[in-house]
Protein backbone atom coordinates (compact mmCIF):
# COMPACT_ATOMS: atom_id res chain seq x y z
CA UNK A 1 0.00 0.00 0.00
CA UNK A 2 1.36 3.59 -0.78
CA UNK A 3 1.59 5.91 1.85
CA UNK A 4 -0.37 8.05 3.38
CA UNK A 5 -0.37 11.82 1.98
CA UNK A 6 -3.21 13.42 3.36
CA UNK A 7 -5.49 12.53 6.27
CA UNK A 8 -9.43 13.99 6.39
CA UNK A 9 -11.20 14.29 9.17
CA UNK A 10 -15.08 13.54 10.41
CA UNK A 11 -16.29 16.98 12.24
CA UNK A 12 -19.13 16.36 14.52
CA UNK A 13 -18.40 13.49 17.21
CA UNK A 14 -14.82 12.98 15.64
CA UNK A 15 -12.83 16.19 16.26
CA UNK A 16 -15.45 18.31 17.88
CA UNK A 17 -17.84 17.31 21.02
CA UNK A 18 -21.35 17.73 20.54
CA UNK A 19 -21.89 17.44 24.52
CA UNK A 20 -22.56 20.85 24.70
CA UNK A 21 -25.07 21.24 22.54
CA UNK A 22 -26.98 18.35 24.78
CA UNK A 23 -26.48 19.89 27.99
CA UNK A 24 -27.94 22.99 26.46
CA UNK A 25 -31.35 20.97 25.68
CA UNK A 26 -31.36 19.81 28.90
CA UNK A 27 -30.57 23.14 30.40
CA UNK A 28 -33.97 24.31 28.30
CA UNK A 29 -36.15 21.33 29.05
CA UNK A 30 -34.55 20.14 32.03
CA UNK A 31 -35.50 15.83 32.55
CA UNK A 32 -35.97 15.97 28.98
CA UNK A 33 -32.30 17.17 27.13
CA UNK A 34 -31.03 13.38 26.57
CA UNK A 35 -34.38 11.69 25.08
CA UNK A 36 -34.86 15.19 22.81
CA UNK A 37 -30.51 15.30 21.80
CA UNK A 38 -31.12 11.75 20.86
CA UNK A 39 -33.81 11.78 18.78
CA UNK A 40 -32.97 15.12 17.32
CA UNK A 41 -29.50 13.21 16.25
CA UNK A 42 -31.44 10.74 14.56
CA UNK A 43 -33.75 12.72 12.79
CA UNK A 44 -31.17 15.07 11.81
CA UNK A 45 -29.38 11.77 9.90
CA UNK A 46 -32.18 10.26 8.61
CA UNK A 47 -33.21 13.40 7.24
CA UNK A 48 -29.92 13.94 5.16
CA UNK A 49 -30.19 9.94 3.56
CA UNK A 50 -33.85 10.44 2.87
CA UNK A 51 -33.23 14.24 0.85
CA UNK A 52 -30.19 12.33 -0.66
CA UNK A 53 -32.52 9.44 -1.93
CA UNK A 54 -35.19 11.88 -2.47
CA UNK A 55 -33.14 14.34 -4.09
CA UNK A 56 -34.37 17.14 -2.65
CA UNK A 57 -30.95 18.51 -0.18
CA UNK A 58 -31.22 21.08 1.34
CA UNK A 59 -28.14 22.08 3.73
CA UNK A 60 -27.56 21.08 6.98
CA UNK A 61 -28.15 24.22 8.98
CA UNK A 62 -31.91 23.65 7.83
CA UNK A 63 -32.01 19.78 8.35
CA UNK A 64 -30.31 20.19 12.27
CA UNK A 65 -33.31 22.94 11.88
CA UNK A 66 -36.15 20.43 10.47
CA UNK A 67 -35.32 17.85 13.01
CA UNK A 68 -35.07 19.90 16.24
CA UNK A 69 -38.53 20.81 14.91
CA UNK A 70 -39.69 17.38 14.74
CA UNK A 71 -37.96 15.90 17.85
CA UNK A 72 -39.87 18.49 19.99
CA UNK A 73 -43.29 18.12 18.38
CA UNK A 74 -42.48 14.39 19.14
CA UNK A 75 -42.10 15.06 23.07
CA UNK A 76 -44.04 17.55 23.17
CA UNK A 77 -41.61 19.95 23.79
CA UNK A 78 -42.69 23.92 23.29
CA UNK A 79 -39.53 25.42 20.71
CA UNK A 80 -39.19 29.19 20.09
CA UNK A 81 -37.09 30.93 17.53
CA UNK A 82 -35.37 31.83 21.06
CA UNK A 83 -34.38 28.39 22.02
CA UNK A 84 -33.70 27.60 17.87
CA UNK A 85 -31.46 30.41 17.67
CA UNK A 86 -29.11 29.34 21.22
CA UNK A 87 -29.61 25.47 20.04
CA UNK A 88 -28.07 26.34 16.55
CA UNK A 89 -25.78 28.99 18.06
CA UNK A 90 -24.10 25.89 20.32
CA UNK A 91 -23.39 24.12 17.21
CA UNK A 92 -20.97 27.07 16.36
CA UNK A 93 -19.08 26.65 19.18
CA UNK A 94 -18.34 23.20 19.86
CA UNK A 95 -15.42 22.02 22.05
CA UNK A 96 -12.99 20.03 20.34
CA UNK A 97 -11.97 16.85 22.01
CA UNK A 98 -9.18 17.24 24.84
CA UNK A 99 -6.68 15.02 22.60
CA UNK A 100 -7.51 16.91 19.14
CA UNK A 101 -4.95 19.91 19.13
CA UNK A 102 -1.77 17.23 19.83
CA UNK A 103 -2.76 15.12 17.35
CA UNK A 104 -2.87 17.20 14.93
CA UNK A 105 0.12 18.98 15.22
CA UNK A 106 2.04 15.89 15.38
CA UNK A 107 0.65 14.94 11.89
CA UNK A 108 1.07 18.60 10.58
CA UNK A 109 4.53 17.95 11.73
CA UNK A 110 5.00 14.64 9.52
CA UNK A 111 3.88 17.05 5.93
CA UNK A 112 0.47 15.43 6.05
CA UNK A 113 -2.03 17.27 4.38
CA UNK A 114 -5.14 17.39 6.98
CA UNK A 115 -8.53 18.35 5.55
CA UNK A 116 -12.26 18.35 7.62
CA UNK A 117 -14.76 16.64 5.21
CA UNK A 118 -18.37 17.21 6.59
CA UNK A 119 -22.24 17.46 6.14
CA UNK A 120 -22.39 20.78 7.93
CA UNK A 121 -23.04 23.72 5.40
CA UNK A 122 -20.24 25.99 5.11
CA UNK A 123 -22.04 28.55 7.28
CA UNK A 124 -21.73 26.09 10.07
CA UNK A 125 -18.11 24.92 9.29
CA UNK A 126 -16.28 27.93 9.16
CA UNK A 127 -17.21 29.39 12.44
CA UNK A 128 -16.74 26.53 14.04
CA UNK A 129 -13.15 25.74 12.99
CA UNK A 130 -12.78 29.40 13.59
CA UNK A 131 -14.31 29.73 17.30
CA UNK A 132 -11.95 27.02 18.26
CA UNK A 133 -8.97 28.07 16.88
CA UNK A 134 -8.04 25.56 14.77
CA UNK A 135 -7.93 27.41 11.60
CA UNK A 136 -4.03 27.25 11.55
CA UNK A 137 -4.11 23.82 12.36
CA UNK A 138 -7.05 22.69 9.32
CA UNK A 139 -6.83 25.07 6.22
CA UNK A 140 -8.77 22.52 4.41
CA UNK A 141 -12.74 22.48 5.27
CA UNK A 142 -14.77 20.29 2.80
CA UNK A 143 -18.59 20.81 2.87
CA UNK A 144 -20.98 18.05 0.87
CA UNK A 145 -22.35 21.31 0.00
CA UNK A 146 -20.27 21.34 -3.25
CA UNK A 147 -22.31 18.26 -4.29
CA UNK A 148 -25.67 18.62 -2.71
CA UNK A 149 -25.81 14.98 -1.39
CA UNK A 150 -24.87 13.74 1.90
CA UNK A 151 -22.81 11.06 3.26
CA UNK A 152 -21.75 8.24 2.33
CA UNK A 153 -22.52 9.14 -1.15
CA UNK A 154 -19.35 8.57 -3.09
CA UNK A 155 -19.37 12.08 -4.41
CA UNK A 156 -19.04 13.33 -1.19
CA UNK A 157 -15.84 11.82 -0.49
CA UNK A 158 -14.69 12.16 -4.40
CA UNK A 159 -14.51 16.07 -2.63
CA UNK A 160 -11.78 15.54 -1.01
CA UNK A 161 -9.80 13.39 -3.67
CA UNK A 162 -10.38 17.18 -6.02
CA UNK A 163 -9.42 19.63 -3.15
CA UNK A 164 -6.35 17.47 -1.75
CA UNK A 165 -5.07 16.14 -5.30
CA UNK A 166 -4.41 12.96 -3.18
CA UNK A 167 -5.07 9.21 -4.99
CA UNK A 168 -7.69 7.61 -2.66
CA UNK A 169 -5.43 4.63 -1.84
CA UNK A 170 -2.89 7.52 0.20
CA UNK A 171 -5.87 9.64 1.57
CA UNK A 172 -6.80 8.22 5.28
CA UNK A 173 -10.54 9.07 6.23
CA UNK A 174 -10.76 9.35 10.33
CA UNK A 175 -14.50 9.59 11.62
CA UNK A 176 -16.29 8.35 14.98
CA UNK A 177 -19.37 7.43 13.13
CA UNK A 178 -18.97 3.86 11.45
CA UNK A 179 -21.32 4.20 8.63
CA UNK A 180 -19.03 6.71 7.94
CA UNK A 181 -15.85 4.87 7.99
CA UNK A 182 -17.59 2.01 5.78
CA UNK A 183 -18.79 4.79 3.07
CA UNK A 184 -15.32 5.82 2.87
CA UNK A 185 -13.69 2.53 3.20
CA UNK A 186 -16.13 1.46 0.09
CA UNK A 187 -15.42 4.97 -1.66
CA UNK A 188 -11.29 3.50 -1.75
CA UNK A 189 -10.00 5.46 1.38
CA UNK A 190 -7.62 3.87 4.07
CA UNK A 191 -10.10 4.01 7.25
CA UNK A 192 -9.86 4.65 10.61
CA UNK A 193 -12.99 4.42 13.03
CA UNK A 194 -12.95 6.07 16.23
CA UNK A 195 -14.78 3.98 18.44
CA UNK A 196 -15.65 5.64 21.75
CA UNK A 197 -18.12 4.29 22.99
CA UNK A 198 -16.90 0.53 22.16
CA UNK A 199 -20.23 0.10 19.58
CA UNK A 200 -20.13 -2.77 17.30
CA UNK A 201 -19.20 -2.63 13.65
CA UNK A 202 -21.51 -1.36 11.05
CA UNK A 203 -22.66 -4.67 8.66
CA UNK A 204 -22.06 -2.76 5.64
CA UNK A 205 -20.21 -5.06 3.42
CA UNK A 206 -17.18 -2.56 4.10
CA UNK A 207 -15.21 -2.84 7.35
CA UNK A 208 -12.62 0.03 8.70
CA UNK A 209 -9.43 -0.64 8.03
CA UNK A 210 -8.54 0.56 11.59
CA UNK A 211 -10.66 1.05 14.93
CA UNK A 212 -9.09 2.90 17.50
CA UNK A 213 -10.56 4.11 20.78
CA UNK A 214 -9.91 8.08 20.45
CA UNK A 215 -7.68 10.57 18.10
CA UNK A 216 -4.53 10.29 20.45
CA UNK A 217 -4.08 7.07 19.17
CA UNK A 218 -4.40 8.03 15.28
CA UNK A 219 -0.88 9.89 14.59
CA UNK A 220 1.43 6.60 16.01
CA UNK A 221 -0.70 4.52 14.06
CA UNK A 222 -0.18 6.46 10.91
CA UNK A 223 3.53 7.54 11.09
CA UNK A 224 4.18 3.83 12.23
CA UNK A 225 3.02 3.15 8.46
CA UNK A 226 4.53 6.58 7.14
CA UNK A 227 7.82 5.31 8.05
CA UNK B 1 -57.04 16.47 -10.38
CA UNK B 2 -57.36 13.51 -12.63
CA UNK B 3 -59.46 10.60 -10.83
CA UNK B 4 -57.10 7.43 -9.18
CA UNK B 5 -56.89 4.47 -11.27
CA UNK B 6 -54.21 2.83 -8.83
CA UNK B 7 -53.47 2.72 -5.27
CA UNK B 8 -49.83 1.43 -3.96
CA UNK B 9 -49.36 -0.22 -0.99
CA UNK B 10 -46.05 -0.43 1.16
CA UNK B 11 -46.14 -3.88 3.11
CA UNK B 12 -44.17 -4.39 6.44
CA UNK B 13 -46.12 -2.03 8.93
CA UNK B 14 -48.78 -0.77 6.53
CA UNK B 15 -50.82 -3.99 5.17
CA UNK B 16 -48.87 -6.51 7.84
CA UNK B 17 -48.37 -5.69 11.25
CA UNK B 18 -45.02 -6.72 11.87
CA UNK B 19 -46.02 -7.55 15.84
CA UNK B 20 -45.54 -10.63 15.33
CA UNK B 21 -41.60 -10.61 14.91
CA UNK B 22 -41.42 -8.47 18.30
CA UNK B 23 -43.49 -11.01 20.15
CA UNK B 24 -41.10 -14.05 18.90
CA UNK B 25 -37.72 -11.44 20.06
CA UNK B 26 -39.30 -11.28 23.58
CA UNK B 27 -39.84 -14.99 23.60
CA UNK B 28 -36.06 -15.94 22.17
CA UNK B 29 -34.79 -13.18 24.68
CA UNK B 30 -37.64 -12.29 27.27
CA UNK B 31 -37.03 -8.76 28.80
CA UNK B 32 -35.08 -7.62 25.57
CA UNK B 33 -37.71 -7.85 22.93
CA UNK B 34 -38.56 -4.60 22.82
CA UNK B 35 -35.42 -3.34 22.99
CA UNK B 36 -34.11 -5.59 20.51
CA UNK B 37 -37.11 -5.21 17.99
CA UNK B 38 -36.55 -1.22 17.93
CA UNK B 39 -32.86 -1.13 17.41
CA UNK B 40 -33.35 -3.93 14.87
CA UNK B 41 -36.01 -2.07 12.96
CA UNK B 42 -34.20 1.03 12.85
CA UNK B 43 -30.62 -0.48 12.06
CA UNK B 44 -32.74 -2.65 9.27
CA UNK B 45 -33.51 0.85 7.71
CA UNK B 46 -30.21 2.91 7.91
CA UNK B 47 -28.72 -0.05 6.40
CA UNK B 48 -31.45 0.48 3.23
CA UNK B 49 -30.65 4.27 3.07
CA UNK B 50 -26.87 3.69 3.92
CA UNK B 51 -26.18 1.25 0.88
CA UNK B 52 -28.28 3.02 -1.71
CA UNK B 53 -26.36 6.06 -1.21
CA UNK B 54 -23.13 3.75 -1.17
CA UNK B 55 -24.58 1.96 -4.54
CA UNK B 56 -23.88 -1.75 -2.73
CA UNK B 57 -27.24 -2.72 -2.40
CA UNK B 58 -27.90 -6.16 -0.99
CA UNK B 59 -31.40 -7.74 -0.91
CA UNK B 60 -33.97 -7.11 1.93
CA UNK B 61 -33.62 -10.22 3.32
CA UNK B 62 -29.47 -9.71 3.57
CA UNK B 63 -30.31 -6.33 4.87
CA UNK B 64 -32.54 -7.83 7.82
CA UNK B 65 -30.28 -10.17 9.18
CA UNK B 66 -27.24 -8.21 9.02
CA UNK B 67 -29.27 -5.52 11.22
CA UNK B 68 -30.27 -7.97 13.19
CA UNK B 69 -26.47 -9.36 13.90
CA UNK B 70 -25.68 -5.70 14.79
CA UNK B 71 -27.96 -5.63 16.91
CA UNK B 72 -28.31 -8.58 18.81
CA UNK B 73 -24.21 -8.10 19.19
CA UNK B 74 -25.20 -4.29 20.40
CA UNK B 75 -27.19 -5.71 23.05
CA UNK B 76 -24.95 -8.54 23.92
CA UNK B 77 -27.33 -11.13 22.78
CA UNK B 78 -25.97 -14.19 21.64
CA UNK B 79 -28.53 -15.12 17.88
CA UNK B 80 -27.49 -18.65 16.62
CA UNK B 81 -28.98 -19.83 13.25
CA UNK B 82 -31.70 -21.31 14.60
CA UNK B 83 -32.87 -17.79 15.87
CA UNK B 84 -32.13 -16.05 12.19
CA UNK B 85 -34.47 -19.02 11.26
CA UNK B 86 -37.49 -18.28 13.51
CA UNK B 87 -37.19 -14.45 12.86
CA UNK B 88 -36.60 -14.55 8.95
CA UNK B 89 -39.41 -17.44 8.88
CA UNK B 90 -41.81 -14.88 11.03
CA UNK B 91 -41.41 -12.56 8.76
CA UNK B 92 -43.13 -14.48 5.84
CA UNK B 93 -45.72 -15.35 8.30
CA UNK B 94 -47.49 -11.68 9.37
CA UNK B 95 -50.64 -11.19 9.92
CA UNK B 96 -52.54 -8.12 7.61
CA UNK B 97 -53.80 -5.23 10.17
CA UNK B 98 -57.86 -6.31 10.83
CA UNK B 99 -59.20 -3.63 8.56
CA UNK B 100 -57.32 -4.62 5.33
CA UNK B 101 -59.04 -7.49 3.91
CA UNK B 102 -62.35 -5.48 3.39
CA UNK B 103 -60.45 -2.19 2.50
CA UNK B 104 -59.01 -4.06 -0.26
CA UNK B 105 -62.70 -5.56 -1.11
CA UNK B 106 -63.90 -2.55 -1.16
CA UNK B 107 -61.20 -0.91 -3.29
CA UNK B 108 -61.37 -3.30 -5.92
CA UNK B 109 -64.88 -3.31 -6.50
CA UNK B 110 -64.48 -0.02 -7.77
CA UNK B 111 -61.93 -1.03 -10.70
CA UNK B 112 -58.90 0.47 -8.82
CA UNK B 113 -55.83 -1.33 -9.64
CA UNK B 114 -54.06 -2.02 -6.77
CA UNK B 115 -50.38 -3.25 -5.90
CA UNK B 116 -47.98 -3.46 -3.11
CA UNK B 117 -44.86 -1.77 -3.60
CA UNK B 118 -42.29 -2.90 -1.08
CA UNK B 119 -38.41 -2.87 -0.08
CA UNK B 120 -38.88 -6.38 0.62
CA UNK B 121 -37.53 -9.06 -1.38
CA UNK B 122 -39.37 -10.74 -4.26
CA UNK B 123 -38.73 -14.42 -1.59
CA UNK B 124 -39.66 -12.77 1.01
CA UNK B 125 -42.67 -10.71 -0.51
CA UNK B 126 -44.44 -13.69 -2.75
CA UNK B 127 -44.82 -16.12 0.38
CA UNK B 128 -46.42 -13.10 2.79
CA UNK B 129 -49.15 -12.22 0.44
CA UNK B 130 -49.58 -16.20 -0.31
CA UNK B 131 -49.73 -17.45 3.49
CA UNK B 132 -52.13 -14.49 4.34
CA UNK B 133 -54.24 -15.73 1.43
CA UNK B 134 -54.45 -12.37 0.34
CA UNK B 135 -52.88 -13.60 -3.70
CA UNK B 136 -56.49 -12.72 -4.99
CA UNK B 137 -56.70 -9.29 -3.40
CA UNK B 138 -53.20 -7.22 -4.77
CA UNK B 139 -51.98 -9.23 -7.84
CA UNK B 140 -49.05 -6.54 -8.69
CA UNK B 141 -46.20 -7.39 -6.23
CA UNK B 142 -43.94 -4.91 -6.69
CA UNK B 143 -40.09 -5.03 -5.30
CA UNK B 144 -37.03 -2.52 -5.28
CA UNK B 145 -35.16 -5.55 -6.03
CA UNK B 146 -36.05 -4.77 -9.93
CA UNK B 147 -33.80 -1.20 -8.95
CA UNK B 148 -31.29 -2.16 -7.16
CA UNK B 149 -31.80 0.52 -4.76
CA UNK B 150 -34.10 1.29 -1.64
CA UNK B 151 -37.03 3.89 -0.60
CA UNK B 152 -37.50 6.76 -0.88
CA UNK B 153 -35.46 7.18 -4.26
CA UNK B 154 -37.81 8.28 -7.08
CA UNK B 155 -36.38 5.03 -9.41
CA UNK B 156 -38.37 2.86 -6.86
CA UNK B 157 -41.82 4.75 -7.20
CA UNK B 158 -41.38 4.80 -10.61
CA UNK B 159 -41.30 1.32 -11.07
CA UNK B 160 -45.19 1.04 -9.96
CA UNK B 161 -45.55 3.67 -12.85
CA UNK B 162 -44.18 1.00 -14.83
CA UNK B 163 -45.79 -1.83 -13.76
CA UNK B 164 -49.63 0.19 -13.49
CA UNK B 165 -49.11 1.94 -16.52
CA UNK B 166 -51.21 4.39 -14.42
CA UNK B 167 -50.16 7.89 -14.78
CA UNK B 168 -48.22 9.32 -11.63
CA UNK B 169 -50.98 12.10 -10.77
CA UNK B 170 -53.89 9.20 -11.04
CA UNK B 171 -52.20 7.11 -8.93
CA UNK B 172 -52.54 7.20 -4.85
CA UNK B 173 -49.65 5.53 -2.43
CA UNK B 174 -50.46 4.50 1.16
CA UNK B 175 -47.77 3.66 3.77
CA UNK B 176 -47.67 3.98 7.47
CA UNK B 177 -43.87 5.50 7.21
CA UNK B 178 -44.53 9.18 7.46
CA UNK B 179 -40.95 9.45 5.23
CA UNK B 180 -42.00 6.60 2.45
CA UNK B 181 -45.06 8.91 1.60
CA UNK B 182 -43.26 11.86 1.49
CA UNK B 183 -40.45 10.34 -0.65
CA UNK B 184 -44.03 8.92 -3.03
CA UNK B 185 -44.99 12.25 -2.99
CA UNK B 186 -42.43 14.05 -3.98
CA UNK B 187 -41.95 11.91 -7.10
CA UNK B 188 -45.50 13.09 -8.06
CA UNK B 189 -47.97 10.21 -6.36
CA UNK B 190 -51.47 11.44 -4.16
CA UNK B 191 -50.10 10.39 -1.01
CA UNK B 192 -51.97 9.02 1.94
CA UNK B 193 -49.90 8.13 5.32
CA UNK B 194 -51.36 5.86 8.03
CA UNK B 195 -50.52 7.35 11.01
CA UNK B 196 -51.67 4.85 13.34
CA UNK B 197 -49.52 6.12 16.61
CA UNK B 198 -50.49 9.77 16.36
CA UNK B 199 -46.57 11.05 15.17
CA UNK B 200 -45.93 14.02 14.06
CA UNK B 201 -45.62 14.34 10.39
CA UNK B 202 -41.50 14.51 8.80
CA UNK B 203 -40.16 17.53 7.77
CA UNK B 204 -38.96 16.81 4.58
CA UNK B 205 -40.89 19.28 1.76
CA UNK B 206 -42.72 17.11 0.80
CA UNK B 207 -45.89 16.54 2.69
CA UNK B 208 -48.37 13.47 2.75
CA UNK B 209 -51.93 14.83 1.14
CA UNK B 210 -54.47 12.81 3.14
CA UNK B 211 -53.10 11.85 7.08
CA UNK B 212 -55.31 9.08 8.36
CA UNK B 213 -55.69 6.51 11.20
CA UNK B 214 -56.26 3.34 9.97
CA UNK B 215 -56.92 1.45 6.10
CA UNK B 216 -60.23 1.44 7.25
CA UNK B 217 -60.70 4.92 6.19
CA UNK B 218 -59.00 4.31 2.94
CA UNK B 219 -62.08 3.58 0.27
CA UNK B 220 -64.36 6.11 1.61
CA UNK B 221 -61.66 8.73 1.17
CA UNK B 222 -61.16 7.54 -2.09
CA UNK B 223 -63.84 6.65 -3.39
CA UNK B 224 -66.11 9.92 -2.59
CA UNK B 225 -62.87 11.22 -4.25
CA UNK B 226 -63.19 9.22 -7.89
CA UNK B 227 -67.30 9.78 -7.63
Amino acid sequence: MPPLRAIVFDAYGTLFDVHSVIALCEQLWPGKGAALSALWRSKQLEYTWQRSLMRRYEDFARVTEASLRYACQALGLRVDEEHRRSLMGAYLRLTPFPEVRDALTTLRASKLKLAILSNGSPAMLRPLVANAGMGGQIRTIISVDARKIYKPAPAVYRLAVERLRAPKAATGFVSSNCWDVCGAKSFGFRSFWINRTGAPVDQLGATPDHVIRSLAELPALILRRLS
